[in-house]
C-alpha cells in the first residue's frame, strides 16, 4: 500500500510504497478514507527538535482521520467490518495511575498515533479496538475527520462552563476556530478572538466570534476591556503559544475568572504571577487530549446537530500524493484544516 | 396612589387608593412600569390554602417588575434618581448561616416581596437597595419586567452544564418556556418539552424545543426514549409540579443524570427511589429563588444579547386596572407571561 | 472443590462439591482467602422477591473477598499469579454510554459478582482481569476483604467534601459504620449517627461518632437540631432504607445542604419534596456501586494508612462451612461485618 | 489611646498616642485584645517597594486581631456590645461584579485592614459591622486571634478536597504551617512539608506532617517521587513565594493534579508551561484573602472542635509595646506566629 513516511532522520517526507498491516486478536484493520494534517506532524516534516527528540523514524505519520473498518480481530466484540470509524490518537494502557482515576488524556504509557505507531497518512492502519469511536451516520465524512483537534477545542472551552460569560481566544488555527464556534454554541455572551493572520481572523468571524482583533495592528487589552465596559473577560482561552498573547489573556481575565491552556510554547514562559493570577483568584487549566470518550460524545452532538458547523474551517483537500502541499499552507498560515483525501 | 390589593381573608381582591408609600434611609422609592403576574399571585387571588396559611391582608400583591428610582435615602450608595431597575424577590437579611454561605437564595429570614412586603402591582413601591438590580440599556422594558421568573429557569437550566446534552422540560408555564429557550442558547442537542397544553406547546417550539409533546395524547417515555436511541436525557427540568410527570421524568433520566426541580406540588410525591434514583446515580436537585446576583448578571446577558428571546412567552398586555383579566387567562391556561403596564 | 450455592429457587443455601473453574484468555483464576457476607447474600439465603426476580440458580454466591492469583490467561498483562487481589463487584461492558462517560458503576451491561456470575463463597473463582485490584502490602488480609462495602461508604460521603462540615448517618449497618470512620477521617466536625440497634451504635461511637441517637428511644430530629444550634447538618447519609429516616434526614438538613442515599427501600418512598428539598435548595444524590477505580484509591488510602480503622465493624469470623452462623447473625442484627475464611 | 503607626515614608514604626477613634451608623468600636504579626506588617515595617506604592502614612497598622465590641452605630444590627469578635481584613464594595458574582476576596474596591484603613496595633479601632465576625466561645482567645491568616491556609487547602490525596507544602511560615494542620485534619493521606528553615520543619511535624524536607540540605523532587512510589503528589500548596521551589512542587504533580498558590513572589516567575502544566493537565488556583464568610465558618470548626491545634505555631506573646521584638524575630524566621497582646 501507499503511505506518507518520515523515512530518516532528516527534514521531510516520502510518499512509498509499504507493505499491509496485519492485525492482532484485538486489534482492527481501517481503510482511510480522509486524514488531516495537524501541526504536530508540520513539526515532524520540519524535523524540529521536539520531533528529534520524540520520533524515530521509519514511521507512518498522521492522527486525525475518518475510516471504514477492514477487518476486526477474533476477540474484537463492538466494531465489525463497514463501520465508519474515527479514534482517540492516544493509545492508553488502561491500568495506570491516570487510566485508572479518570484522567487516561494523560496516561503514563499512552502511545500517540502517528508518533509512536504508524499512523493515518496511508491506505491502511491497525488500531486496537479500544480506541476506536463509531461515528454517527449524521456526520458528513468531511467532518468527522476532524473530531480529533476539534475535541482539543470541546475540552479547552468546556472545562468549565462558558455560557452567558465573556471569552477571548487567543490564536486563530484550526483548534481555536472550532473553539469560536463552540464558544458560541455553548451560550458565550462574547466572543472575541485574537490573532496576527487576518486571513484566519476572517474565518473566525464565520465561526461565530463577535469580534477579532489582530494584536499586530491593535491593542488587544485595551479592545477587550473596552468591550467588557472595563470588568475584563470571564474566560480566557488560549491556542497560541505565544507567551505575550498569554500575558494578554491573563491581564484581561477578571478577577475570579478562569484561563485554559492548551498551546504550546517554544520555551518557558515568564508571567506575573502575583498581579495576574494569585491576587486576582484565577483558576488556570493545563488542556491536552481529549477525555475518552465524553469529549468524543460532546463532539459528535456538536457536529450531527449542525450545532457547530466546522465548514468554515475546513479550507483545502488534496490526494494523500499532494501532502506536500498541505504541508507548505500549513507553514503559510494561508489555511484552516487541510483534509487529505485517501480512499474518498 | 392606586394599588391592587388583598383587603380580606377571602378569594379576590381589590383595585385601592392607598397611601403612597415612605422610604427609610437605605430605602429605595420604585415608580412601577410595569408588572408581570405570577401563580402566586393567582393563589393569593383565589386565597388557596397555602396563601390562607402564609400572607396576612391587607397587602399589596406583586413581585415581578421594571421601575424607575424616584426617590433614595440618605445611605443610599449606589443607584440613584431616574435609574431603571428590577430587583430581586427575596428581601434576604444578610447575616444568617446561609446568607453567609452563599446560599442566600434559602436565607432564613428572607421576606418574600409581594407576600411579607407591600408589593408592585402599584403606582410605587418601596425596597432595600441591596436587592436592587441596575437594568442593562439595550433590553427592552418589557423583557426587563419578567427577569425575576426567568432567573428562576436559569438556575433550574444551569446548576449544572447543559451544553451537548440531552434535555427533557415538563411543565410548559411561562418558567418552563424560558428554560426552553436558555437550554437551547446553552447548547443542549436535544430540547424535548411536554405540557398537556396544546397553547403552550406550541410557544415551546418558538423557544427553540426540537420536540413537543402532550402526555395526555402521546406515550411521553416512549418518545424521548425513542428520540435518545434509548439511552434516555441527560437532564431533566421538571417545572409542573405534577407527581405523574415528576416520575416520567425519572424513568427517562439516563443513568448518571441528573434532574432539578423547581415545580410546587400539590402534596407529598410518591417516587421508586431505589430504581430511578439510587441504582441509576442520579442527582436530583432543589431550585428555589435566583442566586444573587449572579443569576441576574446571567438573565442580563441572554436578554440584552438576544440569545434568548422571551418575546413568544409574553402573551398579554392589560393595564393595572384590568388585572381580573390577566388572573382568569392565568387560571384558564389560555397564556404565558401577562404584564400589568402600570406607568408605561 | 467446595463452594456455598443457591442450588434451587427456595429459601437457604448449599455447600457442596462442584468443578473446578476455567479461565478465558482475559479472565484469571483467584484462591479465595477470606469472603465476607453482604446484605445481599442474605436476600438470596431468603429468596426474597427481590432474589426470585434477580437470579437463575444454580449460582455460587459471595462478591467480597480477598484472593491469591492462582493462575492466568495467555492475554492477561497486568497481575501475575501469587498475587493479592480484591475486585470490583460490577463486571462492566466497557463501551456503553455510561462506561464511555465516566459511569462504568452504573454500566447498561454490567455483570454483578456472586448474582450472574459465580462468586467468592468457594475455594477459587474466575473473574476478568479489568476488575481486579491489586492490594497494598499495607492492608491487612481481614481489612482488604472488606474494601467492596468500604468503597460504597467512600462514595457516599466524598460525592461532596465534608471537611469542616457537620454530618448525620442514618443506618449503621457494616457501610453505614465505615462512613462513621470516613467522615470523621475526612475532618467532618460533627457525626451523629442513627439506628435502632443500640449493639450498633455503641459500635459508631468506637469508628469516630460524635453522637449515637437511637430513634426508637430518642427523637433524632430535635437532637440533631440541638447539637447544630438550631442549624441543621450540612450533609446527610442514609444507609438504613427507611422512609422515617429519610424523612427525618430531609427535615434536618440545612437549606443549601446535601443527602446522600444507599440505602434500599423496601417500597417506593413518600416524600415532602416542596419543603423539604425545593424550598431548602437540598441537592440529592443517589449512590451505588464504587467509582473504578478512583474509589479503590481512596478506600486503599484510608485503610493502608490506618487513617480509617475498619476493625470495630469486623466482628465475626467464621470458615466457610459455617456459613449459616454468619447469616443467622446477619438477620438478627447482632453483628457487624462477618467473615468467611476459606484458605486463610 | 496607645497605637503602633508608620508615621513618615521610611523605615520603621512608631508608639505613639493618638486621638481615640469615632464610629459612623453603620460602624463599631472595638477593643483590641491581642494582635499578631503578619508578613505583610515586615514589610511596611522595612518600607519595601511594595509598601512605598501601596501605603499612605500616617497609619495605624495591624490585620489580624481579637477584640470585643465597645461601642455600636446607631443602625448596627447584629453584633452588640460586648461580643467576641474578629473579622475580615477585606472592607469589601458589596456591589461590584467581583462582589455580585460571590468573588468578594477579590472586590474591585476593597480597602485593606491596618493598610488604607486604621489597624488592630492599638488599643481601639472602627470596622463596618458587614466585615465583624462572632467568635464562638469555643475558641480560646489566641488562637482567635489567628483566623485571620488561618482561613488563608483553609482556602488554600479545601479549593478542591485532599481526603485520601497526597500533599506537598511548599513553605512553612504561620500559612504553611496551618495548612498542614488542616490537610491532615481533612484526610489527607501524605502531608510533606519543604522549608529550608530547620526550626519551622519541627513545627510542622507537630501540625501533623509524615514528612519534612530541607531543601537546602536534600533532593525534594527525588524525595517525594519516592514517598510517593513514582506518582507523584495529587495535590502542591504553594506558600513559598520561591520560583525555584514552585519549580519543584510543579514538576512532582502527578499528572491531572492541582497546585493551589497563596505565596508571593518578588519578581515574575518563569515556568515549564508545556511540561508542567499543560502535557500534565494540571490545574493552577490563585489564591487570595478569604471566601466571606464560608472560610471563617471552616475555621471555626477546626478551632473550636479542637479539630487543628494551631497551638504549635503560636511561638511567641508580646505586649504591644514590644512590638520591635516580634518584628526583629519575624525577619530571623526564629518564630511562628508572634502575638501582640493589647488588653488581654
Amino acid at each position: 500500500m501507499k503511505a506518507v513516511v518520515k523515512t530518516k532522520r532528516a527534514k521531510g517526507l516520502s510518499l512509498v510504497k509499504v507493505p499491509n498491516p496485519v492485525i492482532g486478536p484485538r486489534e482492527v484493520l481501517i481503510k482511510v478514507n480522509n486524514a488531516s494534517i495537524c501541526g504536530t506532524d508540520v513539526h515532524i516534516y520540519d524535523w524540529t527538535r521536539w520531533a528529534q527528540q520524540r520520533l524515530s523514524p521509519p514511521r507512518i505519520l498522521g492522527h486525525e482521520f475518518v475510516g471504514t473498518v477492514a477487518e476486526v480481530g477474533e476477540e474484537v466484540t463492538v466494531v465489525k467490518v463497514g463501520d465508519c470509524v474515527s479514534a482517540e490518537s492516544h493509545l492508553t494502557c488502561g491500568h495506570c495511575y491516570q487510566c485508572n482515576n479518570g484522567n487516561a488524556e494523560v496516561c503514563r504509557n499512552f502511545k500517540l498515533l502517528g508518533v509512536d505507531h504508524d499512523g493515518t497518512f496511508a491506505e491502511f492502519f491497525v488500531l486496537p479496538e479500544h480506541v476506536l469511536w463509531k461515528n454517527s451516520p449524521d456526520i458528513p465524512l468531511e467532518w468527522a475527520t476532524i473530531q480529533e483537534p476539534f475535541g482539543n477545542a470541546v475540552d479547552t472551552v468546556m472545562v468549565e462552563d462558558v455560557a452567558a460569560k465573556t471569552v477571548l481566544i487567543l490564536g486563530a488555527g484550526p483548534i481555536g476556530l472550532f473553539a469560536a464556534g463552540i464558544a458560541h454554541a455553548c451560550g458565550a455572551s462574547l466572543v472575541i478572538v485574537s490573532d496576527p493572520n487576518d486571513y484566519r481572523l476572517a474565518i473566525s468571524k464565520k465561526m461565530g466570534a463577535h469580534a477579532a482583533v489582530n494584536p499586530r495592528k491593535e491593542d488587544v487589552v485595551g479592545l477587550v476591556m473596552e468591550a467588557t465596559k472595563n470588568i475584563g473577560v470571564d474566560v480566557v482561552l488560549e491556542f497560541s503559544g505565544n507567551n505575550q498573547a498569554l500575558n494578554q489573556g491573563l491581564k484581561v481575565i477578571t478577577p475570579g475568572g478562569r484561563i485554559s491552556i492548551l498551546g504550546i510554547y517554544e520555551r518557558r514562559v515568564n508571567i506575573d504571577l502575583n498581579k495576574d493570577v494569585i491576587f486576582k483568584k484565577v483558576r488556570i487549566y493545563g488542556i491536552t487530549g481529549r477525555k475518552i470518550f465524553s469529549t468524543w460524545y460532546k463532539t459528535s452532538r456538536f457536529l450531527s446537530t449542525g450545532m457547530v458547523d466546522p465548514g468554515p474551517v475546513i479550507t483545502h483537500r488534496f490526494p494523500l500524493k499532494d501532502y506536500e502541499k498541505g504541508m507548505k499552507l500549513m507553514k503559510d498560515g494561508k489555511c484552516g484544516k487541510v483534509i487529505l483525501t485517501v480512499s474518498p
